[in-house]
């Protein structure tokens, strides 16, 4: 399967068309860019370790049950997906206090969650990915009652697995964010699951192994994403 | 019933002791603050005009069946209300778009809503009351599941309620903000209804009769004031 037209250009990924008008290719690239674009970057194989480490995120998943859309991987960069109608709601989950959590409820990061927290945000760059409720969601046509119901399910049900397969890698998984779309009347996990978009602690040292590197200039940026690569991929 | 001491000196009303350990006195000052105290001013007679259309709403709400922390009216500026063990999560009620929900979610202020929107804020003058959702509430202890349950409820109901109270008087319930407390064991409805606290637009011109007049320097702030507590309390 063949890369044709390049639909859709993003901060760290572009959108191909194949023959199969229900298949598209993901082209990771290594482009870094944070808060919300105003800091932009590279991290050179980034995208190589994205590609993996999400293939291998996905194969566990669907192993699982949980159905996502990924078909395979092509190669490095390259990973060959159903074609999916976007929900314009991320979803993201929470294990540990970090980030805008902790900016919101003025908790120190690093502080332990007694349960998980789901939060929901309207995927819209111009309006800065707000969070929002049930209500907006409703209210904006951006998901059905059912499809709420199913994102905070599969949200939480994710956040499960994943929480012990990293752990099992000696990695914290302390939030992530996911992305769902409409695939032939299924709801299908989409998008990537990577150091991009997960804050991923070293189980042992609290060692910061994803993009927060980037965001916050504190080094090693390269050398993270990839011992995350290993960890996962071995 | 007199005032005692001063507990709290609050952004619009200041908080006193009485001889029953049980009640306390608000008394509404002329104060305004907007931007999280950022705008501060005097609106005159203000807190003549918040003590009595709070309390004509909060007297119509307890013939609906809503329970409120308002005892009586004691004078112009003072209304000795139960006291309560404050919810720290303020309730908003939606049924145009306006203020934060347009920027929120880029719609035209103005746009009236299929159906009410909900949302929860962390009170917290220090973070800037924050969107919060039920993960947060209850993962930070600021309310019951069945507390949360309550505020819903009590939020739509009353935003029925005081829908058609403002429709009958020529006013628009744009949106509002709703704070609760315990109280011997139950939920009551506090803090005040007045123009601070809820956007009111005149049925038939849309005018804004609210705190947006100081917010945004619109002129006749007194002025506006004054005819929503005729168009309320006659």
């Amino acid at each position: 399967m063949k890369r044709l037209e390049k639909i859709y250009e993003g901060k760290s990924k572009n959108i191909h068309t194949t023959e199969d008008p229900d298949l598209l290719i993901q082209y990771f690239k290594d482009d870094a860019s944070a808060f919300n674009g105003i800091k932009k970057g590279e991290i050179v194989d980034k995208g190589i370790v994205n590609n993996h480490v999400s293939a291998a995120i996905f194969k566990f998943l669907e192993g699982k049950g949980i159905k996502t859309h990924m078909v395979k991987e092509l190669n490095d960069r390259e990973m060959l997906v159903k074609k999916l109608d976007i929900i314009l709601v991320e979803v993201v989950l929470r294990n540990v206090v970090a980030g805008s959590l902790a900016k919101r409820m003025g908790r120190p990061e690093g502080e332990t969650l007694k349960n998980p927290i789901l939060e929901f945000y309207y995927k819209n760059d111009d309006l800065g990915d707000p969070m929002i409720n049930e209500y907006h969601i409703r209210e904006f046509g951006l998901a059905t009652d059912d499809e709420i119901e199913m994102l905070c399910e599969k949200g939480l049900k994710i956040n499960q697995l994943l929480w012990d397969y990293f752990k099992e890698r000696k990695i914290r998984l302390v939030d992530f964010k996911l992305e769902f779309g409409r695939h032939k009347g299924e709801i299908l996990l989409g998008d990537e699951i990577s150091p991009d978009g997960c804050r991923l602690w070293h189980w042992d040292t609290n060692e910061k192994m994803d993009k927060d590197r980037f965001r916050f200039d504190l080094g090693q940026v390269k050398e993270k994403y990839e011992e995350v690569y290993h960890m996962i991929c071995g």
